[in-house]
């Protein structure tokens, strides 16, 4: 069963014309972290990879792509936790760099910290030789048209949210049974300047315990924080229920007790999966003994044999 | 039973010259809240006034008195939540106001953001005609002094955290049966630039649901995040655990896992309160049924009549 990888693409309605790059983008993405398991690295390097090659992607809001606030910026959340140690890094409303689930890790990896935001979050970047980019290469064409379409009287950002590819993320097995969860976004839609949302918030936009497993999560990051989402699924698993029966009780207590829609991937440390969604859409894929998995619809699950890179 | 206000004023070790002074501060910040909900203040209001009084008493640290960064400045980061509604509000790095816990409310209040950081929390405060304070005015000589000890290459913050007087934070339950929390703190001594602990972040720094009761943490930060130390008690109080075995299992499991030390203050909605800690002092105080509750060391926990004040 083991290693697996699991990630999603963020939960919503996911135009028809931008559905085939969002599902290109996922399936991509875990082919690249499913070779890094297979080559021994770490369900860490595995998460990070994915996220990495997703903010990457300028099909989904983090990194490139990232939706832009009220004053047409972006600012961005990640986090990462290790399933083994507990221990987790997260960055919120960072700037101008290209991939902030990395320099999550680094908080993790290289400060006593578990968080580090805003300016304090762009110095640290500094004196870890992360590169700045400008702000200019992480905006698309298409955010800046909805960033301009939500500055209207009569707009929406939060319906017109869920019509928008989310927040993205993973998690994984490695073959020592280490979970871990990684998940990077450019946060809510025009959105107030230092505006933090559930992604860098343990226990709502993911978490790892290699006692039960791991979750990351994505939708209305501000009904995922009322119930802490990621952490409320793993209560169950701990109470014996499944990878995937856990996802659908947690994604239906944010439902009934707070209205909030979204969706999860989510593993149990013997390799266990479950990617679910209570919003329209979430472009998912996983990869377990040679296998791809991927869909975008509910019910939705083709397959296809992942062939040997080497 | 109701309405119930238990507060604290921070878990560590409090060096004797100063332990009459944080005493007398929870005892007080404890009578004005259950004035608050005698005078049929909402549970929200009187965690609020707990806290603000708090924050402006320089024995504690939270708004004045707060410990400083690596810089020598004060960031400062605070949350409150509403147990009806699940709705929440948070602040983190935010500088140059005297009450944190007030824009923290706000957020939950006046926005449909959960948390907003640093500059963007001070715009937002200046929006809402919040006055700002030159930072000096939050520095105590004590913390300036502890700062620059803190400096010398072989000092030790953490260990030197857990002998100060930390976070304080406050919950209650009014006599709609209604609960809430308030958290507010410095952070961490010599902290990097930009650290964010567990105080905004929601499940870890505080919770509160109706449908099981609320809590507020305090300890090191890092070790309360990895165990999203509220949530997980409250989850054992859904198991049916009392607040006082919830919240021992609760500090317990965060002594075993990751080997942290803190304290809580928890009630549940019937209005049965704890008031537990692992570290060798919690300065706390209760107010229920015109009796005034509190105590500093383990197994301490006097009792004096509370006189009406109308």
């Amino acid at each position: 069963m083991l290693p697996v990888v699991v990630v999603h693409g963020g939960a919503g309605h996911i135009p028809k014309e931008r559905s085939d790059l969002s599902t290109s983008g996922v399936c991509s993405a875990v082919r690249s972290a499913y070779a890094v398991l297979q080559g021994g690295g770490s369900s860490m390097d595995a998460v990070v990879e994915a996220a990495m090659l997703l903010e990457n992607n300028p099909s989904f809001n983090a990194g490139c792509g990232s939706v832009l606030n009220l004053k047409g910026e972006v600012e961005m959340d990640a986090l990462v936790m290790d399933g083994k140690t507990l221990s987790s890094g997260a960055v919120s409303a960072v700037r101008n760099i290209a991939n902030p689930v990395q320099l999550a890790r680094l908080v993790m990896d290289k400060t006593s910290h578990a968080c580090l935001t805003a300016e304090g979050a762009s110095q640290f970047a500094r004196s870890m030789g992360v590169p700045e980019v400008p702000q200019e290469s992480l905006i698309t064409e298409y955010s800046r048209m909805r960033w301009k379409k939500n500055l209207a009287p009569d707009a929406n950002p939060v319906e017109c949210q869920m019509g928008k590819m989310g927040t993205v993320g993973a998690v994984a097995v490695d073959t020592d049974g280490n979970v871990a969860c990684a998940t990077s976004t450019g946060g809510m839609l025009n959105k107030m300047e230092g505006r933090v949302g559930d992604t860098p918030c343990i226990g709502s936009g993911g978490y790892a315990d290699n006692m039960s497993g791991a979750v990351s999560t994505t939708g209305h990051g501000e009904a995922i924080m009322k119930v802490t989402l990621a952490r409320h699924i793993l209560f169950h698993m701990e109470q014996g229920q499944s990878a995937e029966a856990a996802s659908d009780l947690g994604l239906a207590h944010m439902k009934s007790r707070v209205g909030g829609l979204g969706g999860v991937v989510t593993v149990d440390p013997q390799g266990n999966w479950a990617a679910r969604f209570s919003s329209r859409q979430m472009a998912w894929a996983a990869a377990q003994k040679g296998t791809l998995h991927y869909g975008l619809y509910t019910g939705e699950h083709f397959t296809q044999i992942i062939e040997d890179a080497h």
